[in-house]
């Protein structure tokens, strides 16, 4: 069910975005009840969430480089295509649809992407590099790919990128 | 008639947020023309934008302090009080739903805005304090009070935005 829901989810938003896009839709396209798809997720924005970050997770897995700043490059590089590519914007418009606030901090998948990062900084440390929280990460490094797209303002290439990294290597490790 | 129509959005976004917002509606409001909102922002959004972009002018303008990382503070400390708030994330909202990136930069609430900023860092050189390009400001402040509150992790605290602060203040200024 979750991968024909997923499938589903995908093809739809490929076609023509999340604009209109309802349960219904994705149920009769994924051959489920609906039911099935309001008990597992909720809503159709916490479905989308699910959905986008788990193509985010296959197309840009948190990096194991052996460094903390060669897996903080690749984690940015990564963000970078995405945000910057089709549909790079999706995710956010579906967190920014989540009516309540709390469903984004409850969401799982958000979570575990979360999780993820946190174990990068843990493999960091436990090789004796210092590393800051995860959330230096979100700060420093995803949020300004997300405006800068989001603005139409600033270019995403290689330098910024390293500017970025730099911010999160920089930032006090207390 | 511009006086109107910001009345008239501010009126009903405040009664019920941006959900199910039409021109025709807010012409209504205004007791002005449908044709005249058209021909002066073109769309909903790009009025929501400039109305939005407006209030925050006037409740949180750009500070002039005497020291740049005075103005920062409390450009930042605005930032984090606007965003947090009731109805902080319509702008962003507004941004999104402009269907055409272009439409964004062509923004002229956001670009008097960015002009604004611009003028604080060169107030800042003209006092001989190195100022890095305003885009910093973007990046080191703006998005990460935004994707705080989008994503509901971490808070907005006086340490925060003491770091945010610190991280435009050691952007390289070459």
């Amino acid at each position: 069910v979750v991968a024909a829901v997923h499938a589903a989810v995908e093809d739809l938003i490929g076609e023509r975005g999340l604009a209109d896009l309802t349960i219904g839709e994705i149920a009769d396209r994924a051959g489920v009840n609906p039911t099935s798809i309001y008990r597992r997720w909720g809503t159709l924005e916490a479905l989308v969430l699910d959905v986008e970050m788990a193509a985010v997770e296959v197309r840009s897995p948190i990096p194991d480089t052996g460094s903390l700043r060669g897996d903080l490059h690749t984690y940015a590089t990564g963000v970078a295509r995405e945000v910057a590519g089709p549909g790079g914007l999706t995710f956010l418009r579906a967190v920014l649809a989540l009516g309540d606030r709390e469903d984004v901090t409850r969401s799982e998948a958000m979570r575990n992407r979360a999780d993820r990062i946190e174990r990068m900084m843990d493999r960091a440390r436990e090789r004796g590099e210092p590393a800051p929280h995860w959330t230096a990460v979100q700060d420093c490094i995803l949020a300004p790919l997300y405006l800068r797209v989001i603005f139409g303002v600033g270019g995403l290439d290689e330098e910024f990128i390293t500017t970025l990294v730099d911010r999160v290597l920089a930032t006090d490790f207390g």
